[in-house]
Parts: structure tokens; sequence; C-alpha cells
């Protein structure tokens, strides 16, 4: 249910003005719109605001700047002097339909519109409004996704050679903005000290345990950064499960409302895309 | 003097940690500390701070943010799918030096710090902070840079027809954020609601003077989107006088506070770069 809050949240948001060009307009929507999206982000977000005893309501608007913030991330990803990648979600990825021009354009929009959306709907809360720009900021940048995605890109060039700079990779790209779902979810719903942590370490379990599962799904044996490659099959699959029990050990002092944040994490280990 | 202020905070920001990669940091910093630079967008919030009788010190972060996202748009529009610009401010330009994928995400980087700055400086009046998360994203979002950007791609394939599209670009595309480096020095300074009002009809103004002196300094006469081969070099020279007037005049109540931001409409006009 989330998810559809979330989509209509963005497809009002990202809708047809006078100022905006239309050119731009479509490019951002035909990627942040697309029915295969799995919304991981924005339902962490929403779920643990629901584990906290929170409306979604409060989180819906930090949800889909999170979607904004990880569709910005892909499109660029997909760029030809990045990954080249010509697929997405099982549909020509945005430079392909749009040209690489806009769909830079549309990554740059998406990124920029995420921190319009904090700043207008937690107008009325700016302390908390603030804090998730912070938030989700400091995940987006350069401590996190973008240094990620630079060591990503300095592993093609340079194998791996630790266990460690494969964490600290991962830990950036990809775990950096998981835990700023968590965690902003958390300051917007007034998690305490004692929840606070509890989600802080749930969600660097999470973190992992997304990226292990999306290697074992990708099989990129070819490349070094993938946890399969580094450890084999078997022991990547040892080691989702031991995350995955991680992940819930941390919620065992939760209650039945985080049932669906539980949820969460075994979908993340039984999902097959 | 506030050129050096605006500096140092910037290059105290952009600093070495561990989990920084330092090749990240390096693209940044080139792009973002060349000393022909000419801070125009920081300058202009300064002064306007200056102007309002306000101290520098509560609006140099945002001049700082102000010149990340300038930076980012410089970076990602020499790109080789945007202008493929070899050289920017007689220097190579980002990619040219770093490779595209990482001049790619030194502006992601750029653009988000920009937000981040804002959230760490302004933590103590968050109101205020989150005022200027919502100036800066919306001047460099769909509403304003980004749909300028993208009308002017456009141009380079269909020759703009009208005097008002020529406007409208340039609007959005120059005008959005030297308007938001204004009106965000007003925020911080408490302008009276007279004060804002000839604040935005002076920053109008400006935008569009600084566009038309970017034309006459470019000559771009075989593109289609330059008030000089819309209205030749005399005509051009001629608008730019009656702009700077016009700038001038909205500042005509106000006291000698406002001097060097007169002077900062004058430089424009006699620029040579």
């Amino acid at each position: 249910m989330y998810a559809q809050l979330v989509e209509d949240f963005l497809s009002q948001h990202f809708k047809k003005t006078p100022e905006i060009h239309s050119l731009i307009l479509d490019a951002v929507r035909y990627s942040l719109l697309q029915k295969a999206a799995k919304r991981f982000r924005a339902g962490l977000a929403c779920l643990t605001a629901e584990a906290l005893g929170g409306q979604t309501q409060k989180v819906i608007a930090f949800a889909a700047a999170l979607e904004c913030v990880h569709t910005y991330s892909l499109i660029h990803d997909d760029l030809p002097c990045v990954d080249d990648d010509d697929f997405r979600r099982g549909e020509a990825s945005n430079h392909k339909v749009f040209g690489e021009a806009t769909a830079l354009l549309a990554g740059d929009a998406l990124l920029t519109e995420a921190f319009s959306i904090i700043a207008e709907k937690y107008s009325s809360k700016p302390e908390l409004g603030l804090k998730l720009v912070s938030t989700l900021s400091r995940a987006a940048g350069m401590h996190g996704m973008i240094s990620g995605q630079i060591r990503d890109l300095e592993s093609h060039e340079k194998k791996l050679s630790e266990f460690d700079e494969l964490r600290l990779l991962n830990q950036q790209k990809t775990g950096a903005l998981i835990m700023a779902s968590i965690e902003g979810a958390g300051l917007a719903c007034g998690a305490s000290v004692q929840q606070a942590s509890d989600l802080l370490q749930f969600g660097l379990s999470l973190g992992l345990a997304f990226q292990v599962k999306d290697d074992l799904l990708d099989h990129p044996e070819d490349k070094g950064t993938s946890y399969t490659s580094f450890m084999g099959e078997k022991e990547a699959q040892l080691y989702l499960n031991q995350l995955t029990e991680k992940c819930l050990e941390h919620l065992s002092g939760w209650d039945q409302k985080a049932e669906s944040l539980r949820e969460m994490v075994r979908f993340n280990l039984a999902r097959k895309n």
C-alpha cells in the first residue's frame, strides 16, 4: 500500500506546469514511475514508521525523496561513461530513450527535487525537515553513495584485494541510502535513543544483506566487486542467511508493529529480482 | 574579501577524511577552487547581506552552497554529451583531467553537498535553513536551471523564434540561481517586505544583464540562443545599459550600505570575462 501512496505522491509532484519543460518531465517520470521499481527504500521508511507506531503519512514525502535519489543514481549509473547499461528494470535505460544529455539532466533534476520535496513538505516542522535534508544529503553525497560509486569504478581497473574494501564499497554505494531510509523515519517518528540504536544496527545489517542478495541474483562472477566472486556462491548464501538473522535479532525487542519491517527482511532473502 | 571567506569555507568543507575517496575530493576541488572563478553568486549573496545591514557571516555558508551548485552545473555542462567543452576558465575542463565518470560524480557530489552545507550550518536556525534549501533547490531544479538547460539544448536543434523564448531560457538557465543568491541573503538577513520586493526586481534585471554581458563577451553569433545573435551587438549593448540602469533604480531607495551591491552591477557592465 505504501508503494501506491509514494507513487501517487511522486506523480503529483512531477506534473506539468508552464515553467517545467515537458521533455525533462517525461524523462524523469519515465524512470521514476516504472512499474518494476521495488520501492525498497520507500518501503523501509514507511515500515520503520509503522514499527515505531507512527503514521505512514509522516514519512511519505521523505520516502518519495528517497526514491528520487535512488532513481537519479540509477540513471547516472547507466550512462555510457559509467556502466553503459542499455536496460534497467527490463526496459530501455533512460539515455536510450531520451539521449544522454537529457538523461544526465533528468538525474540532476531528481537529485535536486528530492531536497525541494523535503523543504516543501516539512516546512511546518523545520527542525525535522532540516535534519532529513542532512540525513539524505550525507548518505547521497561524498561521505556515502558518491564515494562508493568511485570505489566501484576503481575496482573495474584494479580488483579489490581485501574483504573490508568490498564491505566499505557496498556500505557506501547501497548501504548508506538504505540506512538513511530507516534513520529518517526514526527522526520523523520520534524514535527513542534505544530504538534509534536498534534501527542503526538493523540498517547496517540490512544494507549488507541487500547487496549480498543482489550479487547472488546477478552472479557477476567476472567482477571483483561482488560477494559471490569474493567468497563463492555457497558462502555468500550462508552470509546472507546470517545477516538476515542479525537483522531480525536487532528487532527482537520490538512488538507486533514491527512485523511488516521483519517481513521486509524476509522479502529480501526470498526476492527473485 | 567575501571571495576569500567563501573559498576558505569551501576548502575547509571539502577536505580529506577516511570516508571520502580522495579522487572525488581532488575532482571537486579542482573545479570548485579555481582561481579564475568570479564568485559572482557568492558575492551577490554577501553584498546583499551587507546592503541589508546584516553580517556577511550569516550568508557565507549559503554563498558557498551557491558556488557548489554553480560549479556542478559547469562541470555537467562541459561533458561531451552536453556542450563538449575541453576548457573552462582557461583550464582543462573537469572531465579532460579526471575522465567523464569522475566528472559526472564530482558534479553530483557538489550538488548534494550544497544541501549538506546548508543543513549543517543553519542547524541552529532550522526555519531559515529549510527556506534556504527550498530557495536553492527550486532555482537549481526543474523549475529553474534544469528546464533552462533543456531549452538551451533544444535551441541547438531548432532556433528560437521569439524573444520571449530566449528570455525564458536565460531566466531559467542563469537568472534563477542569480535571483536565488539575492533572495537567500534577504531571508538570512530578515529583509522587509519592501526590501524583498526591491531585491526581487533587482535580481530579475541583474540576471538578464549578466546573460547579455556574457553574450557580448562570447559573441556566439552562430548560436540561436544569444542576445547578440537575436538583436545584434549594438542593440544588445544598449539593452545591457538599460538593464544596468534598471538594477540601480531598484536600489535607488537604499542607503550607502548598498554601495557595494551597486558596484557589482557596474562590475558586470565593465567585466572582460
